[in-house]
């Protein structure tokens, strides 16, 4: 646990190749958000390419949110791929939910794929592990339920999730880390949580523990925003000082800004 | 008419779901830019799923600025699906007449969906209009044929239009609003007239009328063009502080700087 | 030589119109890239358009970043265009040699198109021309490599290469120009060699010659990085900044900045 504000080091060592397959709005955003926290990305979609470039990365992001039918099964094609050759891979379910062709295309993703988290709002992961009766509704979800909601979806789906939200909640169903650290201005930046997705992959290559790098890049991420916000005017120039953030931001800063709280679900609760 | 400049409030209390059909080259510009002026994007462009989230929306626009045949046909099923369902349709013809595939799938697209209102340069709407003989062609159009290119436009196709210049023209035929405002900067930015149409639909879902609700969109986007370029020195420091402007321009801002005349035109002109 | 700093102004007069037929990562910023430098960006990838979108342009841009299979005939239809017409061409071969795929693409485009130029990094171009096993890897290459890859991969493809990375080499296996200007943070901005492969055909339209056009571009390129990195604190804004000093930059601060090294190949070298 100690080391998780130190993780963005390993990464900025390694530089690892992360490979997105991911949609059309935000691709820019996320290769340049890589390569801000020392990552490399490389972005190709085709299904003549997409298994191949998967066995060069070190880990692969697959996002739904300007999906195709031939999209999905370049997404199946990588995951196999990255499965193959062992190493993770991150869903961000984009806006599951909206249209049956969306929630077909998550689902027939994770039935296809083994995945080593998968990352969303609270009606996203709630809508994908079947939650939706069960909620208040997308909006008006509490914090509660965000915790609620991720620690269900997780023991439902058999996958660790990250539920991002005011507060940012990674489990997998037993062990909860809850990050209280990001800024609001990143809900007014498109591709803010895509991005997060694909950082997430990039910390899922360091030696950290699967929930400890995923809670690495999470705790990272809104601390770098928190960075931004405090030279900011707006969402175009609080886009352009994250970027900047995330390339300078060192472990220090991360570990004292940070606002973790950690617990295990206990019997009573499950 | 005095309440053009406070339409703005209406936009942000409402926070709209706009469902973009858009170019590649401006996806992410115009997410960021709705998100900034207080709407909320959706960026859907397949043709499995263009019609349901269409139907989940609030305004639809449909931009042909890279366009493949799939796509025409996605726009259509995606108009029709908001013509069912009663909102706004807003057509951006992005460089009509510079190849005849853009050409027949605008006449395509104008045939087979009700359309709100089209924003495009005299050259475009003019080309549209079948104007093309009567024109002095697209670059050396003056400000009063920018008037004459809308008016006679509008009048046969039948449909509402924005003509977009030095200074931007609203006008279904007979009602003719004429906006003073904006800057040159806007013409070094891409998209920055994409980005136009889909807060013209934003606005549009407000109570204003078609008319006022464009004007009070084209006057507000063209303020904070000219609040923007107060704090720049260049198109990358200008697209940053125009997406703080439409985020932060207030309406008292804009009823103090809008530069706005109107005119019915005359049974002599029509 | 000595209008090498002074072919930006023709660039800025002229204002020709660039086809980019590239990739979805790089698009918005190659096209915000043109306008800057002062030339007119046209974006249309669809094969149902693409020749005819390259017959009304003063120079073409292939880019192989995200390709598909009918990306590749589009790029060869917009390609034969272009050489029926005359106008330049510019091929980008990005991540060539990653995969198959991409390999055979590259292949066959630069069998059936006739291009200007070709611009990529050591590896990419070392790729092309089949020096792989001369080299001492992609990652290790030198900049005496740097030299030796771009001229024996001109001499072997029977084009003239601009190779870019430290230091930047242009030539046609017998005249070499070497810029030494530039940044490092261009490299944590994803598109800033796609763009400059757009920037070199903007150049290309005027009537420098074709290694002297191309170093124009590259050394403008590479003033306009230095001047923007003096006022950036990371890759945000650097981006930002690189934009607005491509607007601004003018001949004479690019005569007094530019490092540019020239020699022609001896028999004992070739």
């Amino acid at each position: 646990m100690s080391e998780i504000p130190t993780l963005i080091n390993q990464v900025r060592n390694k530089q690892p190749l992360i490979h997105n397959i991911t949609n059309q709005v935000v691709v820019n955003f996320t290769a340049n958000g890589l390569y801000a926290v020392g990552a490399a990305p490389v972005m190709a979609n085709a299904i003549e390419e997409a298994a191949d470039m998967a066995n060069n990365a070190d880990a692969l992001v697959l996002n739904i949110g300007t999906l195709t039918t031939v999209q999905v099964d370049a997404m199946i094609m990588a995951g196999k791929a990255a499965n193959k050759k062992g190493i993770p891979v991150v869903l961000d379910p984009v806006g599951v939910g909206a249209t049956p062709f969306r929630t077909d295309a998550a689902e027939k993703i994770i039935n296809s794929v083994k995945l080593s988290v998968i990352r969303g709002n609270a009606g996203e992961i709630g809508h994908l592990a079947g939650l939706k009766s069960d909620m208040r509704g997308v909006d008006a979800v509490s914090q509660a339920n965000n915790q609620e909601v991720a620690i269900e979806a997780s023991k439902r789906l058999g996958i660790p999730v990250i539920v991002t939200g005011v507060d940012d909640v990674i489990t997998d169903g037993q062990e909860v880390f809850v990050v209280h650290n990001g800024h609001s201005l990143l809900t007014k930046v498109t591709g803010a949580g895509c991005l997060l997705s694909s950082v997430v992959a990039a910390f899922l290559t360091t030696d950290g523990g699967l929930l400890e790098a995923s809670t690495a890049a999470v705790s990272f991420y809104g601390v770098a925003a928190e960075v931004a916000a405090e030279h900011t005017s707006g969402p175009g120039t609080f886009q352009t000082a994250f970027l900047d953030a995330l390339y300078q931001l060192n472990s220090d800063v991360v570990k004292d800004t940070i606002k973790l709280e950690t617990y295990t679900v206990t019997a009573k609760e499950a």
